[in-house]
């Protein structure tokens, strides 16, 4: 391609509305730009094409992220996929269009997807503080036993089939299993969460067992995933950590609720008195973001702090006033997070005719069939709720998404996953990822066509039976 | 400081929502978290006060960045200022509570000063689109050849008073005068438009004056800073240049407008066919971050872009309902580009008792008077609009905020301007952009309070009188 203008950017870039961070400050503003067009395309094709055919919309979104990802087209890469800045196409249109110096493009490339990656990690944190916002309190700590029974079948269950049938079954040694064990336990709240609100099934009671469950779930699963990787640098389990999670679990969650229940009307009684624009949205941003750092630098997750600060704003009067304005932030920066979740996942493990896939295929049929069946049936677990929706329950725990990948990253650190059994992990992350926004779908839709058949046939009967059987 | 806890975070937050883009991406998104929450508060606690003592918020907003910034507290700091990651406070304290280590402080520093510079430039793209949808293009297209005579004079009087003023009053050298002189044309149209939709004037016929003349007056720095830039480095002009830079914007503006209003049928008629969630606002903001990347990329502005494609929509039946949803995402990203020039900004040069400061200090003040009257005149430029407020339209081309700042910056690179020169370039840049939102503040007051008292007047006669002054 020929350059479209005799000078080179760099000299008129610098007119960007000010003076750039680093000389490359203006191309790295360019390549965001364009990466945030590639991304909301993506996501806007994905999405309505699923939305065409009755899948959830965000799994158009992830696949709309692997079309555009390090999988298909390189138009979104990531540093850590790839270290030739020259295979991202975002990079090489700035060079052709941009006067992107070929030396300098590494570092423009590298600046451009930490700044993707960011806006992601915003995105989903946006994402958590919506659904935060969206949950009741109460309803939560009333099915939180039955949430917990989930969370720890849905841990156990998967990470005892999940390492004894490699051992068993497939010889892998046991530090391995229990590594390809632990990975199993995961479950992604971001994309079950967004699946629920989609079908608007958030706030109904199977929604917040989901939802409760996702959490207690997350909190296990950061507290497997310090065990095993101990466990596979050291060979032994460091106890001491151990417990730290569990109390910085423990104090943070309950600690950040109670402290701002208490501290809540202070919150909005200052809101009422400021008096310049977006009083209510910045203030409650500080709040998100305050719990997001701490969620983060106690060794939990930056996600989890979100979620607590929503709960504690639904508590308030401001929750509806503040709902509304989230929705086009949400609107602008979630689908940042699942477009590039899919365009980070590397596809091509899938391809059964590469002959070295095949081993990790065999080991990944064996770890599908465990991470579905092991979370589908955690919904057996509820007790004293009847008529619940026990498979939905289940099917909602499947998706183990990025915190699935997670644990992949963490084994390839260490070095105790053998390259057929990381590719193994990686396409049982994939396929739950995938498959559960669809089958959630379907669980929830059977129940509704269900539901409306038992209301036409009694309807024909007693309007106050119709209300009692609604109930 | 002590650790707040037993294990370095960086294993800890491997377990952010997803795998890092580097090994230090996680501590890249607590440093952004930690700098969003400083960047909010400032920019609050700097606008409720000017708000209380009836200045324009965002004047408290680039004041708060100024005592956060790298003049005072240094809780946000950039690269370009200190090469020294630990004079940001914020990395000191990722070091004490996240488990920083000094050897990744830089790198960590670094990215995190790109993310927040990148969103600061969002924040002023997203700006000037919420201007360009709140204007009205036929207003805009009727008083364009006022706000040209007003855009003209005030680039030709401060530059010819500016750079004469310096050649034969302090004896400055040609180039040099030459250069501060430039430096005088700059008007920053996002302080100026964001002051006027604070007043709610924006849509009066002297907001829209400005607004013209100010889009006007950017195109017409860029061709001047380009002239000068190269005057300064080879001594010549190159023609070619200047003609591809004037060519490029009429093209550009006029072509995307043209373009744009026969293509905007069919994009609505998009829009209404998509179902998904945020189908409004994510197919505006591709056409947003599209024609902001054109603008970047043939060498003018980004937010000439955004401008552009508020233009078009605004001509749209979407208007009102996109205007809504972009009011949370402006609230969110708009106040980090004003706190951010105003961390960027290095008050020291201000400060008299440092004897090294005082040439400056006397040139500064002659600039200041040059840059305040050679704007303040331009109102006299506009032509056939009796009554119109001629005062409020030369204050409004007052402020060079970050264009002027760029000045500095190209002067400063190739090495043209003396250190008392640059240093009252940027006391004239940093008092204009200061005083510019209180004065701007004053003069549409004083217009209120006449207009006020004329009705009153009139009030006790016939109430069909008081409608057509009203008008």
């Amino acid at each position: 391609m020929t350059r479209w203008f005799p000078i080179p950017l760099t000299d008129g870039l610098t007119l960007l509305a000010e003076a750039p961070a680093a000389e490359n400050g203006p191309l790295v503003l360019a390549g965001v730009l364009l990466s945030l067009v590639v991304i909301y395309l993506a996501a806007k094709l994905g999405g309505e094409v699923c939305a065409r055919i009755n899948l959830p919309p965000v799994l158009g979104e992830l696949l709309g992220g692997v079309v555009v990802g390090i999988s298909i087209l390189h138009l979104l890469a990531f540093p850590e996929a790839t270290s030739e800045a020259s295979r991202s196409l975002i990079i090489r249109f700035l060079e052709s269009t941009g006067g992107l110096q070929p030396e300098s493009a590494l570092s423009v490339f590298e600046a451009e997807s930490e700044v993707i990656s960011v806006l992601a990690e915003i995105g989903v944190i946006i994402l958590l503080f919506e659904i935060g916002l969206e949950s009741d309190l109460k309803e939560l700590l009333r099915v939180g036993p039955q949430a917990a029974a989930v969370a720890v079948v849905g841990v156990a269950v998967p990470f005892a089939a999940g390492t004894s049938g490699l051992i068993a079954l497939f010889g892998v040694p046991v530090i391995p299993a229990v590594f390809a064990g632990a990975a199993l336990t995961a479950t992604s709240i971001g994309i079950t969460a967004k699946v629920l609100a989609e079908l608007q099934r958030l706030s109904s009671r199977e929604g917040q067992i989901i939802i409760g469950a996702a959490v207690l779930d997350d909190v296990l699963g950061i507290i497997v995933l310090a065990v095993v990787a101990s466990l596979a640098k050291t060979g032994e389990i460091q106890i001491g950590n151990v417990i730290y999670l569990i109390v910085a679990a423990a104090v943070f969650l309950i600690g950040s609720i109670f402290l701002g229940r208490l501290l809540s009307p202070y919150f909005v009684g200052l809101v009422n008195r400021l008096q310049t624009r977006g009083n209510l949205l910045l203030s409650s941003l500080v709040l998100v973001f305050v719990l997001s750092y701490i969620g983060a630098v106690i060794q939990l997750e930056a996600i989890l702090g979100a979620f607590a600060a929503g709960l504690i704003l639904a508590e308030t009067e401001k929750r509806e006033e503040l709902a509304e304005k989230v929705v086009p932030i949400a609107d602008m920066l979630v689908p940042i997070f699942f477009v590039v979740v899919g365009a980070r996942t590397d596809i091509s493990v899938l391809n059964p005719f590469v002959p070295e896939n095949r081993e990790g295929l065999i080991l990944a049929t064996f770890l599908i069939v465990v991470a579905i069946l092991g979370k589908a049936i955690t919904g057996l677990a509820v007790f004293g709720q009847p008529g619940i929706n026990r498979l939905a329950i289940g099917v909602g725990m499947i998706p183990r998404g990025e915190v699935g990948l997670v644990f992949v990253a963490v084994g390839s650190a260490t070095g105790v996953l053998s390259k057929p059994l990381e590719a193994a992990i990686i396409v049982m992350v994939i396929l739950t990822t995938f498959l559960a926004p669809a089958l959630l779908r379907l669980v929830f839709r059977d129940q509704a066509e269900v539901a409306d058949k038992m209301l036409e046939a009694i309807a024909t009967t007693k309007p106050e039976e119709v209300e009692s059987v609604k109930e």
